[in-house]
């Protein structure tokens, strides 16, 4: 199966509460792990360790790690990268998908906070441009949308390793089983 | 068609950045409207109020409002709620998406923070629980995803009404168009 990471570009200490909600939806929608590019954020690492000590793997979380490093490292090893923007093709009126999954290859998925820099756009750093509709959101809706369709909700079912906890859907109510 | 509208519970101060990304979502994601439960911040409501100018409409937010009397009056009107939780019923393996549109009825997607009021789990508050994926991840991905599977992608292409600006998706680059 394909492998999904998610960069997470433009992170600032006031943006801890959403590059977490970031790294938990990469995580719960099928990526195999987030990198935090640039700066180093130890709440974001002790929040993403828990979440995965609890409910199970796995999932990493690296962090400091220069944006173009992380892209040359990964074209290098024959991936594909992937700028979620509101500028880029729409997911929806688009064969965009189509193209990305016929690659077959392995995807980075840059997701950046308002303004990126413009090099993001070209050919050097991205090979789709990818618009969760064109009208300005949020990057934890883009990548979850993103994630969701290029997994067709497969995702959704996926079963963690090593998990402590797990819940079990009820229509009503909240029901939390103690694993291992 | 049916409306949908959010119904943001939770919110505080420190997640303005959290709370202005799920109106953000909500209007790009189909809804007509978002309601902050309880609590007024003049800065989301800015927000949107110059989103909605750039980028058109019609999408409102209001606020103050409490949650029970949003829920009663929206019953009372005929529409059905539906709770976004980790502990609901998985959009992806159960058929709680199948029996929400047979209701046909209009629906008020309550999202709360990380913990709810137990009501919100009962009947009378929500119609039905439902979980993108039963782990914790975030209330902003789960709100696009749930808008997205259920206006099935077509909310993804829908022209805002008295933009000022647009934008021409592109494989590479940014466009904006300006209106009017």
């Amino acid at each position: 199966m394909v492998r999904v990471v998610v960069l997470r570009w433009g992170h600032r200490p006031r943006d801890y509460r959403l590059t977490s909600h970031l790294a938990l939806t990469a995580r719960a929608l099928g990526a195999e792990g987030m990198i935090l590019a640039d700066v180093k954020d130890e709440s974001i690492k002790k929040t993403v360790e828990k979440v995965v000590d609890r409910w199970g793997g796995p999932f990493f979380f690296e962090m400091g790690i220069p944006w173009k490093e992380v892209v040359k490292k990964w074209k290098n090893e024959g991936g594909i990268v992937v700028h979620l923007t509101a500028y880029g093709e729409n997911i929806e009126n688009s064969n965009v998908m189509d193209r990305i999954r016929k690659t077959g290859k392995d995807i980075l998925v840059i997701v950046g906070s308002q303004k990126v820099p413009s090099v993001f756009f070209s050919e050097e750093v991205s090979d789709f441009n990818v618009a969760i509709g064109n009208q300005p959101h949020s990057e934890c809706a883009s990548l979850a949308v993103f994630l969701d369709r290029y997994f067709e909700g497969k995702e959704l079912v996926k079963e963690f390793k090593n998990a402590k906890l797990k819940i079990d859907p009820l229509p009503r109510g909240k029901k939390v089983i103690r694993l291992g």
